[in-house]
């Protein structure tokens, strides 16, 4: 079971709208404050229920003692399985992302925004080392996670064998590749894969790609950092396959 | 002047590389403890001189009384005028981005990254009730603030008035849009009007704008939140001014 505890780390899961089974209050007087029951009221107003338990069930709970008198209980988040967003993406035409390690949670989570918004089948994450769904996700995907399949798989390359088996060209971006994503096969059945905010794609996985591609970038910082990369390439999917579509109607 | 007060907002400054005119520390042993003392050491690394001052004359200083042993004043950020931008733009193909009120920083600084790496002329904002060069935003922007001019204009309607006299297509990017933005003529000389996260475009900007575009969405969350359209749209008018160039040649 998993449980968000301290203030402000629970009004930000009420505010990111993470499903709650319950709160856990400290009954004793000395930890209620104004602050804490303003937050009960909110949680009571968004249908959380509210239990109040001796400060040391709350200790004995506590990860790092720092509850403030106050814990959630969070419904624990379903991952899917990678079958579930092969079938999720039909025959036709898909989008598929997968995440090479991704570590930043805000950006794990902003990412899911963008695939939900264009209609992808769902994303891929590495089951370790990788961002995960917790609160920062669920903030910055504007729930989105709930709304997409997402799946944790053990061996990424292994993943990239699965999709092409099942029809899809997978694509890694990467600012080493030689063609830039207006003439790299960005279109129809598609896995991009994004790397992580350090190391990019690695190797291992970029070897078993069908295609690499980048996005031409013209300043003189940094690029772009991955959540906004991942928007602009899925935005260019979805206009060469809505055109595609289209064509053929 | 400008300063930056507290050790966490100390340490962020000094991470995102604001430029930084000297740091302000409590000569009272009081304050000092092996934290503030790392972050000294930093600093000096960085190359900021260190000046030791009696205590109340960080507390004279401070906004909000919470300087905890240390200040750093800032460089004053140096805004571009209007006319900068139009000059940096030069005579043909060019992109200006319109932020009409976007009010969190940390997007506001996104955007800058994008605009930076598309190769914008500039990014102009509204003086008053929007999100101003900050740490979030030399945070987020990864430096570019520093890179790319960015303006203040105090009437929004006016500056795009002025942009169309200098010859640039104004396109609003709202949902209530009829055209998506691969039908509109997103190209060439362009200025891209942003609008707030909260009420998009204003309707005293919109109905000065020579078009407008939508991105198409398929999802069943919210939209894009205001950074992401903005990378998304950006990457179309490289992609689509691009094109062009290599068509003429």
């Amino acid at each position: 079971t998993n449980y968000i505890e301290g203030r402000r780390a629970c009004a930000e899961a009420l505010d990111a709208r993470i499903p709650l089974r319950r709160a856990l209050v400290a009954a004793s007087a000395k930890e209620r404050d104004r602050a804490l029951d303003e937050l009960i009221v909110r949680l009571e107003g968004a249908g959380v229920a509210i239990e109040y338990v001796p400060r040391d069930r709350l200790d004995g709970r506590s990860s790092h003692g720092a509850h403030q008198g106050i814990m959630l209980e969070v419904e624990p988040y379903e991952y899917a399985e990678l079958t579930d967003i092969v079938a999720a993406a039909g025959e036709g035409d898909a989008l598929i992302l997968l995440l090479d390690h991704v570590t930043d949670e805000g950006n794990f989570g902003a990412i899911v925004r963008t695939a939900e918004v264009v209609g992808a089948a769902g994303v891929i994450i590495a089951s370790t080392r990788a961002a995960q769904v917790g609160t920062a996700a669920y903030k910055t995907s504007a729930g989105a996670v709930l709304h997409i399949p997402i799946a944790r798989v053990p061996n990424l390359a292994t993943t990239v064998e699965q999709l092409k088996e099942a029809g899809f060209w997978v694509g890694a971006a990467t600012e080493h590749a030689h063609d830039d994503v207006w003439h790299a096969p960005m279109e129809g059945r598609v896995c991009l894969v994004m790397g992580s905010e350090d190391n990019g794609v690695s190797a291992l996985v970029r070897k078993r790609c069908d295609f690499e591609c980048k996005l031409p970038q013209r300043g003189r910082v940094e690029s772009l950092n991955v959540a906004q990369a991942t928007t602009a390439l899925c935005y260019e999917w979805l206009r060469r396959t809505m055109a595609k579509v289209n064509d053929a109607s």
